[in-house]
């Protein structure tokens, strides 16, 4: 007799890929989260890469939308479903990009306590990380539950290729390990609550 | 003989107006501050409304554009132009609605060094005051020069009407004289650099 | 014969006064939320004073401190082990007060993972929740668990008397309560992984 | 006849070297930035340095302290008469320490319109570029004028030495030529306005 038993490697995550810009490198870094977290089994993963969802500026939260569209239901379905985000992000002007906004602020419930980790990136040295005042309030204020773990990737084009694959594998993955189980912790701790 | 001087008189503020959600509230402030600016001579102004401008959601700064939209073109004009804006716009979740940072990571020399003012706004008790720590630091990143003065405004349903027309109008303008001369000093201070 | 169970009643909470300016006022919310929290029986509970440790200016972490001072080893000890703090503190041009950060500096691992709710309190009229932000952002990189609530008290002369007691306390029960619940579910979350 | 005028070169610039840390690094950054700007001739400058000052945890500001210690007094003196600031502060937990807020708080109208120019440092890769979040947002409510300039020193251990000389001067130079001529800029203006 089978038994299934709902398991921490039952987790679903998935991966925002946050910028829809021309020659975007960040998105090296998503597949690479992807790979990372699927290769070693800590969870089902799934990447929403905002460009492909080619949003509009949205003008309105989704549940006040009288007609709204399938792909803004099907991301809002995506992120409600899953047991954690990791947000996958470049830093412009010290800020958020709008087309990271443009889905924060569409959904509200959706956010409710969920599990969130960051990851920010950029072609200079200082791998993004003024982003995360920002974004971190913004995510706090509509009750997200980032988790107090970094993981900014500076020189982007240098440190990751095209498929994700980062020129020093052993050190990207120890920094990765440390960062994901802070997620994953966070995703444990909530399911408990649950009487998961 | 008539001869034109440039005088502070002449100078040129727009008001952007950040908001474009259904039955926002935050455009009634930027009608205040077009009717004051105004009617008090202290400048030539008009508001540039992103609600009218209908912009996608950008994915790359303008001058990298290859075929960038005319009203893209214009509205970079127009801030160019200005010697100094006033923004207006609504806070949500803590941050600046992605319509706002939408158009100031659109552009790059065109902030250098412009005397920006801000005003904040919300449905709520704090006047969305809260957005100021992360508009101030994208805006000083892209070297605009941000005033040193408030304006934020709470229940701004109760306290301005369509028209702009606030409900206690002289503590209003008295507020919006210090307000505003605070951006007129920036301007002043900017030309006399410029040996205008 | 008589079973003690460790039980979230039991939990320990701690109230950083984090004023310590001369007629300091925000001390009256640590007043209303150490009888609040008491009354309720929803933990036990202490407010650590910061006017009465009477701390110096630190200038190195306690840990590398060759001849800490009895107050800061106190202080660290009952932050250490207490199940959650909740920090009152006013907002002083926007930011933290010295005071405040000036302990939060002091200790490390004491905030590794502590669940923590933040009170800010003013003079004036946005209750003092620009200061969410900064404070917000270094606890987190200290790794605390900032719980995902907001307890801003604006005009506390006329909202707390000298003793805590609320001007409006139904209104302020109610707020206290969503906000404490928070806490208190941060408190049993993380009791839950420790198996606790 | 000798007519003496007063010129740029007769501004006076001081430099705040915030840490009071033992084994603190940042002071370097500090004695480079004298030296700089007095060999170059660009203002006349002296470093307040707040570890000599030995301040304790301020309660009240200046102003209204009654028994104020001289040191304080000459501080703000110091500070009031400069025509320009360049603060040159470690981050901590994300955040400025205490010993900087302790005297930015201290002071009100000395701060007015003063132009200030922040050099960040820190002993790590990212050169402590996140505590300008919150350090430019207070020193702008304070009504600073904050030069949109940065100067993040990244591994300072290996990037100057005791006595403020940079491992590469070339690369520092260029890049604190750009930096003081922003705070310069600014202090130019203040004197245009003021009639200088």
């Amino acid at each position: 007799m089978l038994i299934l038993l709902k398991s921490p490697l039952m987790s679903q995550i998935v991966i925002i890929s946050a910028s829809i810009r021309t020659d975007r490198k960040s998105d090296r870094v998503a597949l690479f989260f992807r790979n990372y977290i699927s290769d070693k089994g800590l969870a089902s993963v799934e990447i929403l890469d905002l460009n492909e969802y080619n949003f509009p500026l949205f003008n309105e939260r989704l549940r006040f939308q009288k007609d709204p569209p399938d792909s803004a239901l099907l991301f809002a379905e995506k992120l409600k479903k899953s047991d954690g985000v990791l947000i996958v992000t470049p830093e412009y002007n010290g800020g958020y990009p709008a087309s990271l906004k443009n889905v924060i602020d569409l959904l509200t419930d959706e956010w409710n306590r969920k599990p969130v980790a960051i990851s920010t990136v950029s072609g200079g040295q200082f791998g993004g990380s003024q982003v995360l005042t920002s974004l971190l309030f913004t995510l706090w204020k509509i009750k997200a539950w980032v988790v107090p773990a970094m993981f900014p990737v500076p020189d982007v084009e240098d440190t990751f290729d095209e498929n994700g694959i980062p020129s020093n594998i052993p050190q990207t993955e120890k920094r990765a390990d440390a960062f994901t189980k802070e997620l994953l912790w966070c995703i444990a701790a909530k399911q408990k609550m649950s009487g998961i």
